[in-house]
């Protein structure tokens, strides 16, 4: 189905809180089959709501949706005019439910006479509507008809949208579809190089691509929604596909080839060698020991890290020789090294991994600008270092060089089996 | 100004991430006076953008703005289309545009021969459009007008995003006026505490409030927008209002009655005292560094800092007593002052902040549930611990951990005065 979403409330549209709303029902239905084709944010105004379902319904709406739902504006609050909204564009009024009130009575446990006036508003629905109860909460929810689109109105509390859509809507809504799916991180490939290597491959006519850039690298996701009858003839050629394009990436990009997350995937081969790994941190700060313990069941591979901000602190836990850093300063390929087989035997870990660099605004020099950043990796056997220039503000070369931290001991795992 | 807003991105209808754009472009557009009146999500479709420009442009459209921003689809993939969509409303195509081509190689550091085709798209804008550099990345913006009404197509990355409307928006949108603005945050202190406390208050009529409860407290500001001639007798009028508003806040709940963050609040208060702190942390497996680094200078407190996730570390690194940690557990009030003592000690700082609980999903028990968390502080005269139970998700516990933690030094900071 195309569902549409209108979520109402002032406080989404001037910035006071971020709209989760969208992106909860998202995760019900889209595995269920179903496709968000808009979201539109409005006000808690009465006309705006009125005619927002009017252009829904409407010849004009080029996003005509099979099911329409709405989010927000039960409160009790004078501003909370959502049961107005629908009642106007019906041609009716609100109406007090005397189930729903009942409802609110037993939620409250309180006789109906007892209930205040403003709680009380919680009771009505548009004339014609069909009261949907509220397990979790005082606001009841309705369903009514936008000119012949389904259209279920759900309180905009993010535990009982989830509440009520579970009880009302999925019932409904599932089985009718198959989410098939497919998701690879890949890393330090670029968007143009990733257009360019995948354009020559033909996406099966059914079939979604997207190509999500954040933080922890690219996501790329191949997605098919068929009829339950089709899932096997769609999941060989979905295979097929993935194959053909997983091929077409450099190897060294692949986070994993299983669609784990960077921090997921240094744990697995962390565990496939049963080894540990220790961190010894100076711009980072503890960015990427908290990135390596972000996964359940870190205690296994992780056991200890050092933050090392200062010259003194490389010097007294780590063991740096004092000249070194003189000759060299704390930002080099040498401090580095330093810095991780320092790491390596005071930890007593198998592995180590070590950041140092200048993540600004101060602290830059022409030779040195701000964004530059060593990071080492060092085993019993051997141990490497590379040179980054890092783009943007202090937080976001934090960021980068904590994950490019994991991608460099990803990559050393992965060339380097640890032999004891 | 009436702002819309139109979201273009798949990933974002189909909830693969939460769409903090509306989030960020309403904290930046509303502090100076201008109302957002609708934000529409669709996907990355071609035809659909161009439809959605036609709806906000023509007769029907109900929610007709004075400005319109466009955010996403600026990519080098396939399924980027905002140029392509944009070109087909304006009845034009998407072309390479010289200067944004030219600002892409500086950026890239290459000649323009050498930038591959998918990145090269990025320098495309819709014929007659006017292209707006992007200093923080590859994605071209553009500017053009949709029936009268001037439109900006902005990326949806969102640093890219905050960076391109503070330098190609925000100095138009703010005119001759001037912004009077201040902005306290708080810690502690419930929404229902704050509204009953601040209800008696009399906003002054030209003035807005806002209220932004987040990861780092609640932020609370208080602003106008006014001509030049008038600032002086707003600015008073702000003070007096402000100067209620402070009283009537439990002065424990003030992070920095200067308007400082958590982070900058005990940079502040450390600086004040010529102070050091270092860390000693479990669950956070380096969270509680990362923040305290992450104010620029803070090298001048903040020197080193122990990641002791095992018990073996707690021993090595900070001198526990194993049959400490065998009597009361990893996760104690003795442990976490053990840890807060003797990560002071093996530092020599001035502070120490300690750091120890059960992260989960799995770890936890009936006696010490998953969100068990103690945080201990300590100085060389005393120290103290404090018991947390946090709900959430692992990632939810272990930065409010981080956070709780930072609150608790900025307490203890306030009470206990540097006595060398």
């Amino acid at each position: 189905m195309r569902v549409g979403i209108i979520n109402i409330g002032d406080e989404l549209l001037s910035g006071k809180i971020v709209n989760t709303n969208q992106f909860d029902l998202a995760g019900m239905l889209i595995p269920l089959g179903h496709d968000i084709v808009f979201n539109m944010v409005i006000g808690d105004d009465e006309e705006i709501i009125a005619k927002s379902l009017a252009w829904v319904r409407g010849p004009d709406c080029f996003l005509r949706p099979d099911l329409l739902i709405l989010t927000g504006g039960l409160g009790p609050t004078r501003d909370d005019v959502t049961r107005q909204g629908v009642a106007r564009f019906l041609g009716r009024t609100a109406e007090e439910h005397p189930e729903a009130l009942a409802w609110l009575g037993e939620l409250l446990r309180k006789e109906i006479s007892e209930i205040a006036p403003g709680q009380r508003s919680q009771a009505f629905v548009p004339g014609g509507a069909e009261a949907l109860r509220n397990p979790a909460g005082t606001a009841c929810g309705f369903r009514f008809e936008a000119g012949g689109i389904p259209a279920y109105a759900f309180p905009g509390v993010p535990f009982e949208l989830e509440v009520m859509v579970k009880a009302h809507l999925l019932p409904l809504l599932a089985g009718d579809c198959v989410l098939l799916e497919k998701t690879l991180w890949t890393w330090g490939w670029s968007e143009g190089a990733q257009n360019q290597a995948l354009s020559g491959l033909a996406l099966p006519a059914s079939f979604r691509y997207s190509s999500l850039p954040g933080q922890r690298g690219v996501r790329l996701t191949v997605s098919c929604l068929c009829p339950p009858s089709d899932r096997d003839a769609h999941a060989a050629e979905l295979d097929v596909f993935w194959r053909s394009m997983i091929a077409a990436v450099p190897p060294e990009a692949i986070v994993d080839s299983e669609g784990a997350t960077l921090p997921e995937a240094v744990q697995k081969r962390l565990a496939a060698q049963a080894a540990t790994v220790s961190v010894a941190e100076s711009c980072t700060g503890g960015g990427l020991g908290f990135l390596l313990t972000e996964t359940p069941g870190s205690s296994e591979f992780f056991r200890q890290g050092f933050l090392t901000y200062s010259n003194l602190a490389k010097i007294e836990l780590l063991g740096l020789a004092p000249d070194l850093l003189e000759r060299h300063g704390a930002v080099s390929e040498e401090t580095a090294l330093a810095m991780a087989r320092g790491c390596l035997e005071r930890s007593g870990a198998d592995y180590a991994v070590a950041i140092t660099g200048i993540a600004g605004p101060q602290g830059g020099s022409l030779e040195k600008p701000v964004g530059t950043v060593w990071i080492a990796v060092a085993s019993k056997l051997t141990a490497q270092a590379r040179l980054f220039h890092f783009r943007g503000d202090r937080n976001t070369i934090r960021w980068r060089s904590a994950y490019s931290a994991l991608n460099q001991l990803r990559l050393f795992l992965s060339g380097n089996p640890h032999e004891p």
